[in-house]
């Protein structure tokens, strides 16, 4: 199975802009099942798809070993792993009760559910916003890193105006990265419609939909985007703009929110 | 409080090998309570708790706004959110019954005692593994990163002898691109107290947890490492090395497992 997909951005490099055609990383939604029972769904690159549900089910403690498993089925198409376990299997209520949330937007299979109640987020009044504004907030986004520099170990998120950050935070993970800017903005009562989110790490269609969620129409990364945060940019109206760094930077949506 | 944590290491460039202090990210185990009930643990790092905790509630639907919150607690010794909501909440047995599990190996307060039950697998005999053997198998690992150089979205991960890379995935997630060499490991019935775990992102707990599970006593990555798994290395006596770069390493623990 691909693990790419190719779109045409807008490849803005110093004064030029050409549309071109770019490879983005496929995110692939994998739900598995235990014996009938939807445990998880896993947002993957879609290859070496049974050996992930095998050790998956390890290091969650679903199993001890392999043998524990009795068949793997995985349907490619439709993104399932079919587990069925032995007797040794000790996938159980107990286990279950045990379980903890995962920071992400995608319930299992109700993925795709969720994308279509975005809809009511879809961008109308895009947002104008001058691409030197943009390079000149990433440049002070990236000086504020202070605890990156010292480290090497965390993700930076801020949120903007056209012209400044007015939130700043960082962690060890980027979900909580922006769960921290966006749950401030919520405290402070800030309309984010005008605002715009900077990130340093990439951009999964679980970072994008925190952003969605809270009405937030433009997205600027250092890094890359995925497949599915592409997609969801596109239908959603949102600007999703990647790999901002010096002079250069790739729009992958909304290419009529940014001014030249 | 602090976001960071020093640590005595070993640093190698080239020729040289040097005990010095090092600064390494603070990973932080944060409880978050909802009226009463745990909801989750994040490993986090500790500043802007509050908003950390409000963003989280928010982004996995738990409230619409901050006016369903009516109270927020945070402990910061104890690494604990005590949060009350009122009628607006929406936490409710219907949306816990549709959370998935955390692609993690913390689950909820029982970090503790998780590592606890890994000491176990404390290292006894140490691998005496060649530094130029692991600077050798990082470059090929490098080479590797194929999807990596198209999209530059992607974790690699691999399995390793002293000399060979045995199983090699590439994945969106870095959980995941462990748990596919782990799992293809078990499913293979590959003995795994010889091998080397490489990685090309960072160093979490729930990483080093994932490979102590399966015995693996060498984990090296290109990235940096958090305090937590710092701290879980020393503990078990796992070889941690970090910033695998060129001739340049970081031995973070049982730095009798190299051999110069």
């Amino acid at each position: 199975m691909e693990q790419i997909k190719k779109y045409n951005i807008l490849k803005i490099d110093g004064g030029n802009k050409n549309i071109v055609e770019d490879i983005v990383v496929l995110e692939y939604p994998f739900t598995i099942f235990v014996d009938g029972k939807e445990v998880i769904t896993l947002l993957c690159s879609p290859r070496s798809l049974k050996y992930l549900a095998v050790g998956f089910l390890y290091s969650e403690g679903f199993i001890e070993g392999y043998s524990a498993i009795e068949d793997v089925q995985i349907d490619e198409i439709k993104g399932r792993a079919y587990i069925r376990l032995n007797a040794k299997g000790i996938f159980n209520k107990k286990l279950q009760e045990k379980r903890t949330i995962a920071s992400s937007g995608a319930k299992g299979t109700m993925f795709y559910d969720m994308l279509d109640s975005l809809k009511s987020k879809k961008v109308k009044e895009p947002l104008n916003i001058p691409v030197y504004e943009i390079k000149k907030l990433m440049e002070t986004f990236n000086k504020n890193s202070e605890l990156f520099y010292k480290t090497g170990g965390v993700h930076a998120c801020a949120i903007c105006n056209n012209n400044n950050i007015i939130y700043f935070e960082e962690d060890i993970g980027r979900h909580n990265a922006l769960d921290k800017v966006l749950g401030r903005a919520l405290a402070e009562d800030m309309d984010l419609k005008d605002k715009i989110v900077l990130l340093s790490g990439r951009v999964s269609s679980e970072m994008l939909v925190k952003a969605v969620k809270r009405e937030i129409k433009v997205v600027v990364s250092r890094s890359a985007p995925t497949s599915l945060a592409v997609h969801m940019a596109r239908e959603l109206n949102i600007a999703l703009i990647g790999f901002v760094r010096g002079e250069k930077m790739n729009i992958y949506s909304s290419f009529s929110s940014l001014k030249f």
